[in-house]
């Protein structure tokens, strides 16, 4: 296939003529925002970011593309992602905003006009999402993390709509990014899960960066006789099917559409958080009083929780039995449980009472089950199928903004932020940057 | 198995008692300036370097780690490998110096011990070596770059040397540098082929710092359930014999060695290269006069030469068919027709003359073998085993000398250079790192 259509046809893309997806893309930025509030006070963010609080955003007298500039990408893309708080999307199978945003914001000046932001990510989890049509369920079952592999190019194509970059150093810059795609999931449980999603942003901005120097790549990197497509036993039709789908009709950020978290841990535990909570809400279950429970998956859907008996809070982010029995006994899901302090041993002694089934799909679509047996014989079922969050059952705005405001600490500024995201096509980023790099988020 | 026997063993290794190994790294030293000193002035990486000249080490008043560290050493790296002229190592199956020194030259500074510069590189060879004999050829032939995926892990081992990292920290390094892992194949004929050396040499610095900044990565990234040796399906117990061999016995610096390249372009092509010398030795062939040619590899050896009719020089370096034609036609490589000018009309057009065969590896050893048969009917054979510059065939000192000498333009600042590596163990790094960094290479 020639991989120059798909950059002409993303070029020419004019998504904001979509209003739902404009919609979707204000909580986005939103939600991301939100996530990133959470983690920005904290020690490891800080010290990435070499002591400093982060600031989002270039002033107008910055140079576009400097030492600093991809830095700053990494930073923003490690906090949005720390607490594990921020959008998925599922053909994706990762966090697309934590890329596209963070290369965006890296590279985003006061006196830039919002539509240029908002079109630019739209166009990104455009790209992240139709190449995870092709990539997963592939490259995910193989062990690597799509954030990171795909949603390098999803943070591409929104630099490249956004600094209005032409088609052929355009090019370059995929393929300079294709050199550096990696990100792999046996980080999942450690501070590197979410530095991969940084470096990712990174990646994007050092992308577009040497092809603006004049960096040559080869122009086959995906479809190519040794193109990532071929590497991966992926379908070059599939690819090309995908990628020459018209921009017109509906957008990946609409269908499958982003899936806003409620709670600080792996998507993929977020049908038995649901089920857990709806057995609470009958019985507050006892850890010794459990005997066994079992806890269900569609065949495949537990990839992303790698462990079964995590140690700490971290690991617990990707454990399903953990968010179970945490859902099952305390009702809630506080991010202190998911930290890296050591479990207490009583959860630790009853992780082995959990065990996995796998269920086929039904039509009613993807599920959980859970199914706890009490010493005393009580039994208790649950299944839950479109989880509170999901594109289903989503958040509502104001769910989203009181994220906000929970993440800043600080309503009033959370207030402020959401207004200046909701004129953003109106105006120039010189509010929005204002507004969220008060000093309320540890900004200056 | 237990990764951290492997970081204990790197961490307590004293290769300087091997006098083969020391000797080698000090040629490997020398070829390494020879092949950056060839690149430095080139726009394309004065354009990388941001329109600076190259300066090696840092001062004693420099950061290590600040962000202009990892941005040097992907320059370094970039440099080292533009022209193809680096060394290479067959368990590598890339090419470990364009890596490892230019991830140590960005940290060195004028007080710190040779010694120790020279114990880091050796160490960083090894690594790199031994997780090739593990990876390889797998990697390799699925399209991964292993100069990039694998050379990661020889920078960060040299640098966790140079530095004397602990030993948890170290095992963090290793880990975030797997994240980054990463460098393809279908870059080969592009800017982004030697980008990847230096992409990878910055990625090392960058996990080192961040595994200092107290950043946790998965302990299991290499030999755990979602670990890259599972993701490729390698050989774990290969995995764990590799790594637990003691350092005592033959170092990968000394067996398979480095091969220091005599020629422009992939070293996969340099038994054709010999043997079309052999031939223009006995007969300069014309092109119009040549009926068809074939050329020869033991299967598999050709993955690398992946242009069977290149259109550019740089793609030349690629490509077995354009080397044999040079090397019949001409009698010599000149850097001139490895650059990204077009090819003429009639090299063009004479490409498709030259057949790709297949033979198997013999007790001999690996081969190439030429058949010239021309419009007359007169026919030309050469069969070459172990090619100029190949560890059994190796550049002498005086050699290496010589390219370094012609790499800087200067015979005499050539000679102070090599003065300051033959007495590198004994000394700091001052004279080095002055030497290497006078008016005549770029640098100030």
């Amino acid at each position: 296939m020639n991989e120059n259509l798909w950059i002409n046809s993303l070029i020419d893309a004019k998504p904001l003529t979509n209003h739902v997806a404009v919609r979707e893309a204000k909580k986005g930025i939103q939600d991301y925002l939100a996530s990133s509030f959470f983690a920005v006070k904290n020690p490891n963010v800080l010290a990435l970011n070499n002591e400093q609080a982060i600031v989002y955003g270039q002033t107008e007298t910055s140079k576009r593309f400097n030492l600093e500039t991809s830095h700053q990408a990494l930073v923003y893309g490690f906090a949005a992602h720390y607490e594990d708080l921020d959008d998925t999307q599922s053909n994706l199978r990762g966090h697309p905003s934590a890329v596209i945003l963070s290369a965006l914001l890296a590279v985003a000046k006061p006196h830039d006009a919002g539509e240029k932001f908002l079109d630019a990510y739209i166009s990104g989890i455009e790209i992240a999402g139709r190449l995870g049509q092709v990539f997963n369920p592939t490259i995910y079952n193989k062990g690597w993390h799509s954030t990171g592999f795909i949603g390098i190019f999803g943070a591409t194509a929104a630099l490249i709509k956004y600094l209005n970059i032409d088609a052929s150093i355009a090019n370059q810059a995929f393929s300079l990014a294709a050199s550096q795609a990696s990100g792999y999931r046996f980080q999942f449980g450690s501070d590197a899960k979410p530095l991969q999603a940084g470096i990712a942003a990174k990646h994007a901005i050092d992308a577009v960066d040497w092809a603006l120097k004049g960096m040559t790549g080869s122009a086959n990197y995906l479809s190519g006789k040794n193109g990532l497509v071929h590497m991966f036993d992926l379908d070059e039709n599939k690819l090309q099917s995908v990628l020459s789908a018209p921009w017109t009709e509906s957008l990946e950020i609409v269908s499958p559409g982003l899936w806003f978290k409620a709670y600080p841990f792996c998507s993929a535990a977020f049908r038995l958080a649901d089920a857990s909570l709806e057995i609470h809400e009958k019985q507050a279950i006892q850890l010794d009083d459990i005997e066994s429970i079992d806890i269900s998956f569609n065949p495949g859907r537990d990839a992303a929780l790698i462990y079964t008996n995590p140690v700490n809070g971290l690991q617990g982010k990707f454990s399903g039995e953990y968010v179970t029995l945490l859902g099952l006994t305390k009702g809630t899901f506080d991010p202190k449980d998911f930290t890296d302090a050591s479990l207490d041993d009583e959860v630790l002694a009853n992780l082995d009472k959990v065990k996995r089934v796998y269920y086929p799909e039904t039509e009613k679509g993807l599920s959980s089950q859970i199914y706890v047996k009490l010493k005393d014989k009580t039994t208790f079922h649950a299944e839950v199928f479109d989880p509170y969050g999901s594109p289903n059952n989503p958040l509502s705005n104001a769910d989203i903004k009181d994220k906000l405001a929970n993440g800043l600490g600080n309503e009033k500024q959370a207030n402020v932020i959401a207004q200046t995201i909701e004129n953003l096509e109106k105006n120039t980023l010189k509010e929005f940057l204002q507004a969220i790099n008060r000093n309320e988020n540890g900004g200056k």
